[in-house]
């Protein structure tokens, strides 16, 4: 039996057939065009799907189900998005919608729930009992898997870990509340921090990069700077790696899984990072003489998405 | 078939002969006196189980196993406790320390743990699938349950909830960081919040109750002046329930469990300090119109130590 994987995002759609193994045989991407009618995302969400399956030498008779992964949430009993901002999607039909192409089950989750799902069937955490993984991107995803399983709460509320608060009264942060973790450890918390510090160095490395404007600054700038040894990029290097050990800390003072797994454009800085986070973890944990969870680099990349939630629909199908 | 719990504390070790549903059939209690050698506490550690027994109408062959909750860590494999700061113990050998006068399987774990998981057997979270115990106490415990059974990670060292760091470079903390949570939400930051407004209040009621000194605050004495509508005592609560509901959204954002319990000394404040907590929360959480995990208070008291202990044992058993 195959499956099909959907990654919905707010720039590209990209679908795969997936086999039972988490292996990739075939996919096809198209362009979201968030701002149109739902309808019309659906339909095409299907037709890639399609040309997807038509690169396979497989048919429509070999898949068993359809998983969808969006950047918000769904319930699964209605298969009814909740909401998904990125899209402006508040209680959207989307199974129903989709399936009036495909007549397939489907079934839909978060995003970074089912990239971290992927990478404990085929990739970094593979067949590991527990993971949490953790998206460095614009914001901070996270997705908990525990017995194997992806973890979303006894409501479908849980791994937001980017939003636990880890300053009272913090930075203001888009999801209304302040002081979430998500303000300090995502790219956009990377990119306040250069700003910060460029404000009081307009002459630096970084800012002659970025063409004397901080907001050109990006995350991929001060890490290949950092790397290279600059002062001011290591110095905001180090304020950003010191956030990230105080966010793994919560991971392993909370759950303790047996790896922590870190995806997402900031993860591009590669073992550069994790020895950094590593460097200054001890000073965050608690218990400072114990093993603790293992911290390692997302290896599925891009395909994470339709791996995942194509491995979300196989698990739907073998539990009923 | 009945299981003997031990509840090793700091001042008291309990010890109660428990049946297959969690109840208790009888208990004994002696004094710790922590600062002999743990060879001694041990062996009364038994002697106290024995006492228990004898009140029972049950003999030794009657019982399956022994669980033991500690306040500290230990290791299931070897038996041995990795430590308990209270008790200044390192690397003891609880489990053959034990065995020499009752020779019976034992488990041992952590005392918020085994709690938590009591409450999940025969108290307030009975039979729910996820659940997240919280003593607020001198310092905050936290014990998880996942699939009906204690979660303690993959490395043991889970479930540390009062020191997730909720503000970065906060309030020192007795374990060696700073910003832990249970520096806002224990007894203990009760008291420092008191300590910090009666300072510029020094005629207020809360003052009077403790005789002028901000030392001889409790927590009882600002949950009964603020139950009282006294102003002072209201503005304290409300600084550090706001406290609590950033802890409480902390645990729903991360695991979204079907129920928090509410234990320890602070918790004797009982609906009035759930009903703070509630009007609060909604500030505090990411999803503000999606159902969430019921906020409740533990209900077995002080015979949550002996009654999870006890079937910690029987799960154990079970497993074998």
């Amino acid at each position: 039996m195959y499956y099909i994987g959907i990654d919905l995002g707010g720039t590209d759609i990209k679908a795969g057939i997936i086999n039972k193994n988490g292996e990739v045989l075939s996919k096809a991407q198209t362009a979201t065009l968030a701002n149109r009618p739902y309808q019309e995302v659906a339909k095409d969400m299907a037709m890639c799907s399609l040309k997807a399956l038509e690169k396979s030498s497989l048919t429509l008779d070999d898949i068993g189900g359809i998983g969808i992964g969006i950047p918000g949430l769904a319930d699964n009993v209605s298969g009814r998005v909740i909401f998904c901002t990125n899209l402006g999607w508040n209680d959207i039909p989307l199974r129903d919608e989709v399936q009036k192409y495909l007549n397939l089950p489907i079934l839909i989750d978060n995003d970074a729930t089912v990239a971290g799902f992927a990478e404990s069937i085929s990739g970094v955490s593979r067949g590991l009992h527990s993971s949490v993984f953790l998206t460095l991107g614009t914001g901070v995803g996270g997705g908990i898997v525990i017995d194997g399983k992806p973890w979303t709460g006894a409501h479908g509320v849980a791994s937001e870990i980017g939003h636990l608060t880890i300053e009272i009264d913090g930075i203001p942060c888009t999801c209304g509340k302040s002081g979430c973790l998500e303000r300090y450890c995502s790219a956009t918390a990377l990119k306040h921090i250069s700003g910060e510090i460029c404000k009081f160095h307009p002459e630096c490395s970084l800012m002659k990069m970025a063409k004397g404007d901080s907001n050109n600054i990006t995350g991929r700038m001060v890490m290949d700077l950092a790397k290279n040894g600059d002062e001011f990029a290591l110095k905001i290097f180090h304020r950003y790696t010191k956030n990230l050990a105080i966010a793994i800390n919560t991971i392993i003072s909370f759950l303790d899984p047996d790896m922590i797994v870190l995806g997402g454009g900031i993860s591009h800085a590669g073992q550069f990072l994790v020895d950094a986070i590593l460097e200054k973890l001890p000073d965050y944990l608690m218990f400072k003489t114990l093993p603790y969870s293992r911290i390692a680099l997302a290896t599925l990349g891009n395909d994470a998405g339709i791996i995942g939630a194509a491995m979300l629909s196989k698990l739907g199908l073998d539990y009923n």
